[in-house]
């Protein structure tokens, strides 16, 4: 693969994937998450109740599939729009089968 | 909310939920987690590749679910479980109620 | 089994399970997701747009999910509640852990 | 909508989407889905156990995530795609961005 289709190990300057332009604020997201995480180890050691604690799992694995769907988007607008436009049309078939396939994969991953 | 609002019906001193028996290993799978994201988030600063990132929040999505599970299983096997052994026959009927609708709540946010 | 635990197979006159109280509404919520799938099958056939058809699958999932959901109640607030009640000590211990973990199943099943 | 408003940039006359090459398949997973929601009317109607009318439901939400899952996966490599092919650059770039941010949305709906 080339720098056009995102292959990780690249060497160029420029952000490589999608997600980059927005990297700052996926790492706050991540950042938030960590703590969300951290908070809810605060609540088992305080014995807090088991319901209170099932809710901050739950707003946890709702921001985890936010960033997610972020990641996903990013990917199919770059990752499968850029084998879309690689000039070598034989190429061209193999990256855009090899992206959709990756990103089929990766929301089967997400819906189990 | 404290340990007595919570607790209906028990009336030892003792930790009041089911989950506090294995309290040290909810730790641990939280400190798991928690590195997990950690993980995450420098996956996004060093660039890597985003269906790799993704496959990691797929990852903690699971390891979140399986710990939500075992959370709902002991609000079940303690919570509604202590509700039905409440001894005035009134207040036991309320109290099931409430602990079946918490219960049934938390798997509905869940699910979502 | 018997028949305060709700064992399938069981020969009595009253209706068994926590749901069959609201059988009708089940059955109901059940004939009109069976019409969504056949309408989403009209839709294949008529070359809808997929993202049209992609919504119309997601409200079936929710429409499933709540279905589930109220059976998740049920189960708790009759067959663990049920299981909770029963007279025998010893019997009652294994049948509210056994009512438990398959309530815990059901529950990882649908999370999956 | 029509065919016209939904593939934008194919001249052709066939069937305009991904799925209609597998339409025949489709239809097959749909009635067989149809079908398991009428078994499971049939299990309330009998009186099942719930934990048995359970394992169903969550069968028939794991084959309708499958059936989506092959419907993203066919949007991201033909409505996508398709966009990305669009000759008039502006045009393109427009074509993309609604056809991705269609495409998280579906993913979104599915992933709640």
């Amino acid at each position: 693969m080339d720098e056009t289709t995102h292959a990780p190990g690249h060497q160029h300057a420029g952000p490589p994937y999608g997600y980059t332009a927005d990297k700052d604020a996926y790492l706050r997201r991540l950042r938030r998450i960590e703590g969300q995480v951290r908070g809810i180890a605060r609540m088992v050691e305080e014995d807090k109740y088991c319901i209170d604690i099932l809710t901050q799992v739950a707003a946890v694995t709702k921001a985890l599939h936010a960033v997610s769907l972020g990641l996903v988007e990013e990917h199919i607008g770059h990752c499968v729009v850029g084998a879309a436009n690689v000039a070598d049309p034989d190429q061209r078939a193999g990256e855009i089968d090899s992206k959709v396939k990756e990103a089929a994969e990766a929301i089967g991953r997400l819906l189990r």
